[in-house]
């Protein structure tokens, strides 16, 4: 599979995705057994997989869902939640939800539409949300670190983008492991070493229900466009899109890259005055500015 | 044109392509008008207009072909020369010629067969033995810099091959200008903000004669492949392969990157014991590893 190019049978597969994870949280330091996990679930695949992965490797494993209010054709959020309830109640495993429109009053479709009528898509205020709810729960909840089901086609793809504008905040930082800072939780990304065929097919073999359809809003997103390019470049060069990530973190860790300045945004270390959760506003924060009654983050 | 949507006549965009060139030599100080140029051509649109362009900016530029000995099935080389000599003849410029095969023994093709017959194509020879033949031309001539043809897209396809690749070394030296060091000429690339269609528009409306075939080796070359994945991306947003490298440059110039250390090749300060050039070997240099017989070197 993959860059391995591996032919395995459908028993030994599913261990082999099992021990490569396992190495890749040794490999980044993601986390000890005793750390208490929280994993973000969409109700997709990777992420599903990756909590019955790390379920399986006996670690302590939570998961969050967070309703966005998505509806679409499908009832997307609604859909995406159910799918999680039935993962989790059949593996007897801890799962919080957090319904956006319930608690802060407004869907993130009518969010975005409030505060940026001139653009269609709401994907800039939902990760802003997301970002938020999830780092505000894990906080509440301590627990030890956060971790997502970024694939590596999701990763080549944000890094991609991020190259071909040369952002280089964001290409200092990223990486398989956000370290804790400043009130942000430990983040990382076990499965960022797998191509996305590679999870799909683990679920796939496992018989995990997930949601097939993609976001409403993903069509045509900046993301899909990067994508597609490697996707392009993959089929020509098989292996280069696992070699355009691996040797971007290694020129990284080779001291690529000057250090983050005591300039950058990351380091006006302020706590919003209304919600409390870290923010580089002198302000309200980005989160509390985006919601229509400020109030309702104090909950 | 091209990121400035300009619409002009062909009587001012000579004007233009004249006057943007004046300011990118000003902006990344790239020479003076007391220095003594040494210009590379060969034979095709975006050097000899340089040369053309150079010279009504009142430069005082010299020319320098390679003969590589080239045949395929137009006699690729010796018809590229005769574009060279015609274009000096009309305006009265000194064009010092090099012939491969007379004065090393070989043809770049037969010199590529007999180091290295297992690849297909000459081009990586052709690249050391053309950087060898320039510096040393510009040194024996006490040459204060050699100015290349590179235009934007050579630069960004340049660009996005050590990106995808993560070449640490390559992009933290690749720039509009190569500062001289140890023995090597400085070398600037006056045409690196202009497209390809820039500099083909202004031969075509002065009336350069120009070789309009590629070198027979460039077909399926690596360089059209990142090509290619450029022209996709510009059709679809249009500018971004200015941007592309725009940014990476100002990136650069704000810190992204590390310093070169010490450890780097580029620090191994050697002469080579035959031929004198600098190298970063500690025996013969790779031009005179690479050539029949290295006294030839000495000539």
């Amino acid at each position: 599979m993959g860059e391995h190019r591996l032919a395995l049978c459908s028993q030994h597969y599913p261990e082999w995705i099992i021990q490569q994870t396992q190495e890749t949280i040794r490999k980044y330091k993601m986390f000890n057994p005793s750390d208490r996990i929280l994993v973000a679930v969409s109700g997709g695949k990777d992420s599903l997989t990756l909590w019955d992965v790390l379920f399986k490797l006996g670690y302590s494993v939570d998961g969050i869902y967070i309703n966005l209010g998505i509806r679409g054709e499908s009832d997307y959020s609604n859909r995406s939640e159910t799918y999680c309830q039935s993962f989790a109640a059949s593996r007897g495993l801890k799962l919080q939800t957090v319904n956006i429109s319930e608690k802060y009053g407004e869907s993130i479709s009518e969010m975005s539409y409030r505060k940026m009528r001139s653009q269609e898509k709401p994907c800039s205020v939902c990760g802003l949300l997301k970002r938020y709810v999830l780092n505000k729960t894990a906080s509440d909840g301590k627990y030890d670190v956060i971790v997502t089901g970024h694939n590596l086609d999701d990763e080549a793809a944000i890094l991609l983008a991020n190259t071909l504008e040369w952002k280089s905040e964001m290409l200092r930082r990223q990486s398989p492991v956000l370290p804790a800072e400043m009130g942000f939780t430990r983040k990382t990304k076990p499965f960022c070493r797998f191509y996305e065929r590679e999870t799909a097919a683990y679920a796939l073999i496992q018989g995990i229900d997930f949601i097939e359809e993609e976001c409403p809003h993903s069509e045509n997103s900046k993301q899909l466009f990067f994508k597609n390019i490697l996707n392009g470049w993959e089929i020509e060069h098989p292996g280069r899109k696992f070699q355009f990530y691996a040797t971007f973190l290694n020129a990284r860790k080779d001291g690529l890259f000057t250090e983050i300045t005591r300039e950058s945004p990351r380091f006006n270390d302020h706590c919003c005055p209304n919600c409390g959760q870290p923010t580089t506003s002198v302000e309200l924060c980005a989160f509390c500015r985006l919601i229509k009654d400020p109030a309702d983050a104090k909950k």
